[in-house]
């Protein structure tokens, strides 16, 4: 490993890029984070990325670090620095350093800038052709998983316990109900064929591949529900599957151990991923 | 500000006290901590932080980052480094740095290790005499709050939005009951002088403050009740305080503008507060 990573405007050997003990995103968790999928040396949802990272900064009181153009110009150095045709840009923003206080920090602290890349082969990813099996796991997070924060040790646990299970990843529940995947959005389709997917509120993470995804879905006739399934109506589902940035769509093969459909991946999650990295690859920057 | 740092073996200006960006209590808020008064130069109740230190990294399968006789030694050094008479030590330990992974790196992988002084007056605190306001917020925090883990947005936004209300700090409020303070254990005194404090739990913090305040209590003859409390029930108490490593015994005079008692600080608390610093100055080490 030998990546140069940005932070505080220093493009840097991995080695070197540091931030304070102090900073907030250290000690209370008060940092908020995009993921952005490079393919092919280009960005893909770019713009959607940067809306959502105002909205979590706006809903936080955070001060923006950049604009979205100067943002852009990082990305893109790192890109060309790391010489990475696939993979993803991670960036995160805190509320900077100050001394340890529940109380924020004056308006003037300047807000911490880290960047980093991590290649990895996206397109062609083994578990797309198999699918993955999940496990459901009780969701203990906070109440606001609407804005993007990194108080992630929760869903990095839910994963662990997954994988203790037997599974690749965890699907969270609440009262009943699924919410999402540890790092994705969770979707069914019925017997009938519809696309069944939670609605947007406080309870999940508003994902940009999730958004991309179902505009393709609606766009290929699908007929679309944006409501909380139960994890019952999940395991009788014909299909499941998961988006995100770095997985864009995975088909769910099981369900706590139990079959999926047949227990292959399905044909619309299949088509749905094809017809999404067929848009990707056209609108990418 | 020119305090001495410990980072992970090193003794340094805080200027120079900086972690990897890739540590997961950067990226994941995969770290816990502790925080020790000092008084009069010495460590108030550290067996009892060593305890709950060692509980929160069991359940969260960390790694202790050294022996309880070398962290002793590593306060009792920052403490002299300093010259801190009164005040705080603040520890904290995560899981280490790794290449980003919602799945916990290989066990191998050295823990981080970081301590700080804050040196405050505790003793002679103002708010002591007059006594603190709170605010009802309601409660959005995870599901696990006896881990004493860094996810401490969300307390952060709710001492905030008490300030912005006018208080000091928030009561936070699930299901019509208390949990606790933002950083601290709410407990009331009822009309017929019985002390009531919420029951442990995966619900709230155990406060090492708290166990001391309720060990003494019982010894001087109070009633102790164990259990939830609404925040009606809290409004209409004789008395409110809070406890913590750094407030001690603090009197909460209002709850949501409505004053507690006469909306001074009731004798009770300030009794607690006079023994527990007396208890605290014999058993300092």
């Amino acid at each position: 490993m030998s990546r140069i990573v940005y932070v505080n405007g220093a493009y840097l050997p991995e080695a070197e890029a540091t931030i304070s003990v102090f900073d907030r995103g250290f000690l209370f968790a008060d940092a908020v984070y995009e993921v952005t999928t490079v393919l092919g040396g280009k960005l893909i949802d770019f713009h959607a990325h940067m809306a959502r990272l105002d909205r979590s900064l706006s809903e936080l009181d955070l001060t923006a670090p950049a604009s979205h153009d100067d943002l852009l110009a990082i990305h893109r150095e790192l890109v060309t620095r790391n010489g990475v045709d696939e993979g993803l840009i991670y960036m995160q923003v805190t509320r900077g350093a100050a001394d340890r206080d529940f109380l924020f920090p004056a308006k003037v602290t300047p807000p911490s800038l880290v960047l980093f890349t991590q290649a990895m082969a996206l397109r062609d990813k083994p578990a797309a052709r198999t699918g993955i099996r999940v496990a459901s796991v009780p969701d203990l997070r906070w109440g606001r998983r609407d804005i993007k924060t990194v108080q992630l040790l929760y869903p990095s646990m839910a994963k662990m316990e997954a994988v203790r299970q037997g599974a690749d990843d965890a699907w969270l529940v609440e009262d009943g109900v699924v919410t999402e995947g540890t790092s994705n959005n969770a979707h069914i389709v019925t017997a009938g064929g519809t696309l069944i997917t939670r609605n947007l509120s406080h309870a999940i993470l508003h994902g940009i591949t999730r958004a991309a995804v179902l505009r393709l879905a609606a766009d290929s006739g699908l007929t679309i529900e944006e409501r909380p399934f139960t994890l019952d109506e999940a395991k009788a589902a014909r299909e499941a599957f998961v988006t995100s940035a770095s997985s864009f769509v995975m088909p769910v093969i099981s369900i706590d151990g139990m079959a999926i459909g047949d227990g292959t991946p399905g044909p619309v999650a299949q088509r749905l991923r094809e017809i999404y990295i067929e848009e990707a690859d056209r609108t990418a920057i």
